[in-house]
């Protein structure tokens, strides 16, 4: 009875997060898989349905009403609900439904939304002025300077505007990308924590599952049409592009398509930096990492404003700690580290064996290679003093504090980026943010955890200003005491004073966080200057290694795609299951049986009432009359990461069929390779969203609003 | 590609643990559903292939040459293997093949095996003597008597004879079984644990599963054909039948059956009883299963010698935690409970419904349902000083002795079963064995676990006789400073010299292991009063039962069968996967290819070389064309439980395919209860038996012994 499902897994899998631009070339192939629609229409990032697609920044989202109503992932808005909960109303916990427009809530400084609106290839530019005889050092500094110029001339020319330089190859080719920023995002729908979050860490890259992923949002600009801060006045936004949502949500077997803003992917390093990684990196990442799971949990277990308040660091430490855990699994149990080493070693005997490849490669693939293994010498030195500021937001205030107050000391075209006036707001944004989600008692721990870990490092890490520090507090637990005892840092006056402080006034200054942050940054200033010196020759040299690269890559016909980098991309694929493993078959769908069978204690915890209505699935209008039962979640070969989160899926027609969220257990390690038979996205099916959105007269008006009543 | 393996899905599944007795009235369904041979064969326990199946004690096995030679599980051969160890030789993990017939070793003086000679129904025997007066005390000790006089009666026929009575109905029905005794049974081939027993406690009722778990073993008799114990001029025995391995194995959706001897399931019991189970018994059992696996996890961890003594001990407590807490979480994810209280309302009512069932059955029913809350209300009473009787091999010895001494005062036909003469050889043995496998160090803290354990109970369980004891001894460390100072029990000589002794001696022995047990025995003594008082009632009450449930199944259209006891049982059903939860599918069969893919660091620990030949399984000749690999493990719907472990798993033509040796993990309540959908066990493909057995001259051996080579 359950063979039927199983009939359409046949589709070949597509590895690949490719350019818009990249469309072309890639037209047939797209139109044999089942793309519908006219493929240059997918080449163009500000036409439909691409226009659409908008990015929070760290997560993706889609505009899906003329009245910018936009739907992301659930777990992309979880730090919003903590924004909006307090001691009495815990939203993170029990979610958000607006019933009418008025009830929108403003999400808070954070909250924005890029919506592209030209992407330009500046490789010219950035370049201006590199000659043959520039050093590596001017290299550094000119690219930066000729991007930072792009940027502004870009944000000068219009209002709103946010504008950045993405690079490719490595430095070879440089884009810029002009978007208008809207500033005033409310929160118009999200399901309970346990619903939208279904299995919570419990099933977090695990399948099956039978998560409602999913959230709306509503960007809002000021009542003429401009984007403004928030302001009770502010009038929704009306995009120029909406994707139509798909009520017959996919099948087994049929195309389907991510557009979206995947963050960051390794694939393209060399072999030697994925076994340091494998070898090294990631067991020391998952070990910090499970020193701050336990003390976030502790405190969360007891305590429920702790909860409410930790919720989402939580949910992204444990999101972390799982993927590393994960990849060193991963790698462990597979052979990917000894094909990727063979594969690049089938390159570079390529290279060696042609005089021509040799001549134009050779010399900098040598130098490459010097220049990776130095860096992986140096890997991990700054981990846990950077890690220790991560993971206190008092600590994290008084280094952003000090940090500015260095670079406004420059001229503005001359401060590093993330400190120029254009990132004032965000730096004001996140001084503010603060109060609603910091926890001290967490956060006090923490540092003693990570201020224990220093003092465990090798003397070439030791940091003389901050050992002297300690000693005049006398010691780690004095010093705590110090520190949290009425840290001033918690007025926000005085917090954002700091922004507009002299760099004398705060190393003069003998408020404990200052001083702390100044000590730290008496290494972590050293690191960056380390870093910056080596991005020089990076850039130099790592172009050279995209060439061989892309060049390998076509020499065995196979079409070749850059690392991840937060800009637009698309990948395709087909609804398909896999085999987990010998014996085992992940079937490609989920229903709503799944989710009541699985109801129970924390992190299933479904309020009754929902999964009464789960077992009425099969009577429903939108079940699926192959499966019996409405669909829940869904499988596909798409090629996602951590940025693509709130993903549209889009059919062969580019309507939305669903919402990426997340990706198999077999695929955790797909940052680094990415494997044909079990590379698998997980997503919500439009079908079960829709279901849910009829359940309350909140989620009926955004079913009305979607063109769905 | 891996759908051609799904086809065969469609088997209806077969509840039952059938007596070859019903098989005339299961003929038709058995000839449907695939059977090839005729049924009647099937309804004789002393024709083939039943008279090929062997009982172990606590294992099934199966002849499998005319020399002796017994197939039985690699699980079932621990305690064996863990004899033939000693310091030098851990045979418990390296495993022993043994490459002639002069290298096969003796397992001990607990090796036997039971070839069943003779099934009689001895009913109107059992029940003699008993008249509509007869009391409720007077009842049970008829049944006993009259049971051990059947038993003496027939072991006194015939020699070497090991006879027992069946309980069947709750009492309304007996079967005297009369079985020849083998007391030379020698250790032939068993993998080692790795392999063997592959996954361990973490694959334990999992699937997908790549287990090696068979082991042969040999039955030796005097040269004159007679049973006899262990002597090195012993030859093999000539079994009057024979299983033939079938050297294809089995394919999706065909038909298989087993034939073994099934240890006890509940499925009979009422929900009251079932429903205490779920809300009080399988906590408080897996919480003191746990706190013994963590000590004796504690030594063998950390000591060589202790991990090979401790080695079988710890899989049989992780295998009842395992299952307790897996019965725990079955109960409570499913409405299994709920399912079996509603049908057994309805029974109910339709009891009362009708005034010839109500006449007939209904004060048995009220009585009933009070002998068992009654029963209830004791239940776990005594758990805590047994446990600590078991737990300790020393404490064992010294409470044998003492009980050995309580009966031998007495007349043999008057004594408990378990005491009576025929019981001497047994309980002998039992105190030889104990030398290899007893470690003196966890068995200390077992000891001071439980007797910590036993301070936390509630009044009506204190022990007077006990805290006087501890008092004397001045509590509880310096008793086991005193207990554990140079036992006299660990010499042989004196173990075996208490059961000579007399009671009076015994309870005079200022022998301190003595004294503890005459401290626990005064309340297991009463515990034990307790009991037999209560069995007379149910000997009277619990055919009723039987009766109602036999005639609500007959009602319904369903066939009865009666809970397992340890008696010859057969089952039927296909070869076929099932859906573990929404969105998975459990495939029929793994193959060399999972077995590869799943080596690693222990409890996968396999040998590299066995790695690197798995590799090649698709080019071996006994790869399945569909599978393109060697078959390893294979899923059927059969209905077994723990006594059935090394059963042969039977083709439609009675052909030796395999050997079960595990459940599904969705299917771990079903000694409770039985779910068609997901109760599934696990058996080895005798290709994959027969591919290990070429690996070696000792396997190659067996090979040749079985007629394939």
């Amino acid at each position: 009875m359950i063979l039927p499902l199983l009939l359409p897994l046949c589709a070949h899998a597509t590895e690949g997060m490719w350019l818009p631009e990249q469309l072309p070339e890639l037209a047939p192939a797209l139109a044999e898989q089942g793309l519908e629609v006219d493929p240059a229409r997918l080449a163009d990032p500000l036409a439909d349905p691409l226009g659409a697609i908008v990015s929070l920044g760290y997560c993706s989202a889609s505009f899906v009403s003329g009245d910018g109503l936009m739907v992301t992932n659930h777990h992309c808005v979880g730090g919003m609900l903590e924004y909006l909960s307090s001691g009495e109303e815990n939203r993170y916990r029990d979610g958000y439904r607006a019933p009418t427009r008025q009830d929108e809530l403003w999400v808070g400084p954070t909250g924005k939304v890029w919506v592209v609106e030209s992407i330009t290839d500046v490789t010219e530019e950035a370049l201006q002025g590199i000659k043959r005889r520039t050093t590596d050092a001017q290299r550094r500094e000119l690219v930066d300077r000729n991007e930072k110029a792009l940027v502004a001339a870009c944000e000068a020319a219009r209002p709103n505007r946010r504008c950045h330089v993405d690079r490719y190859d490595g430095g070879g080719s440089f884009r810029l990308v002009d978007a208008l920023e809207l500033k005033d995002v409310r929160m118009v729908y999200a399901e309970p924590y346990a619903v939208g979050q279904f299995g919570g860490d419990v099933d977090n890259w695990m399948w099956p599952r039978q998560g409602a992923d999913f959230a709306f949002l509503r960007a809002y600009v000021a009542p003429d049409g401009s984007s403004a801060p928030f302001a009770e006045e502010n009038v929704p936004y009306h995009p120029a592009h909406v994707l139509p949502v798909q009520p017959a949500g996919v099948s087994p077997g049929d195309f389907a398509m991510i557009a979206g803003y995947p963050g960051h992917t390794n694939r393209q390093q060399t072999a030697a930096r994925l076994r340091w990684e494998v070898e090294e990196g990631l067991a020391t990442k998952a070990e910090l990492m499970a020193g701050v799971d336990e003390i976030l949990h502790h405190h969360a277990d007891r305590d429920a404003e702790a909860a409410a308040r930790l919720g989402a660091s939580i949910n992204g430490v444990e999101n972390g700690l799982k993927l590393y855990r994960g990849e060193l699994e991963a790698f462990g149990a597979s052979d990917a580290l000894a094909r990727k080493e063979a594969d690049e070693q089938a390159m570079r005997a390529w290279v060696a064996a042609d005089r021509s490849r040799q001549a134009r490669w050779g010399a900098d693939l040598a130098a490459y290679d010097a220049l990776v293994a130095e860096g992986l010498a140096l890997q991990g030195r700054g981990r846990v003093p950077s890690y220790m500021v991560w993971s206190s937001d008092l600590l994290s205030a008084a280094h952003t504090a000090l940090r500015n107050a260095q670079e406004a000391s420059k001229p503005d075209m001359e401060r590093d980026k993330g400190y120029q006036q254009r990132d004032r707001e965000r730096l004001e944004a996140g001084l503010k943010r603060f109060e609603r989600s910091h926890h001290l008692p967490s956060e006090r721990e923490l540092l003693a955890y990570f201020l224990g870990r220093y003092q465990q490092l090798p003397a070439d890490q030791q940091i003389a200003a901050l050992d002297a520090l300690l000693a005049e507090w006398g010691g780690v637990e004095p010093a705590l005491e110090r520190l949290y005892t009425d840290p001033a840092l918690l007025d926000e006056g005085y917090r954002l004073g700091l922004l507009d402080a002299e760099l004398a006034t705060l190393t003069a200054s003998q408020d404990p966080w200052l001083r702390l942050a100044a000590a730290l940054e008496s290494f972590l200033g050293e690191e960056r200057a380390t870093a910056k010196a080596r991005e020089g020759a990076a850039l130099r040299l790592v172009p050279a290694w995209y060439a061989i690269r892309r060049a390998w890559a076509t020499e065995q016909g196979r079409p070749f795609y850059q690392d991840a980098n937060s800009s637009l991309r698309l990948t395709w694929g087909h609804v398909q299951g896999y085999a987990p493993e010998n014996g085992l078959l992940a079937l490609p769908q989920t229903t709503l049986a799944g989710l009541a069978a699985k109801a129970g204690p924390a992190p299933f915890d479904i309020p009754a009432d929902l999964v009464a209505d789960a077992l009425t699935g099969p009577s429903h209008p939108s079940a699926d009359p192959r499966l019996g039962d409405v669909p829940v979640n869904f499988l596909a070969d798409l090629d996602i990461t951590g940025g693509n989160s709130g993903s549209a899926v889009m059919n062969g027609r580019g309507e939305l069929v669903g919402l990426a969220f997340d990706g198999v257990w077999e695929s955790i390690a797909s940052d680094w390779v990415y494997q044909d038979a079990v590379n698998r996205c997980i997503s919500v099916d439009s079908r079960y969203m829709l279901w849910l959105l009829e359940r309350s007269e909140a989620g009926r008006r955004v079913r009305a609003e979607l063109g769905l009543e």
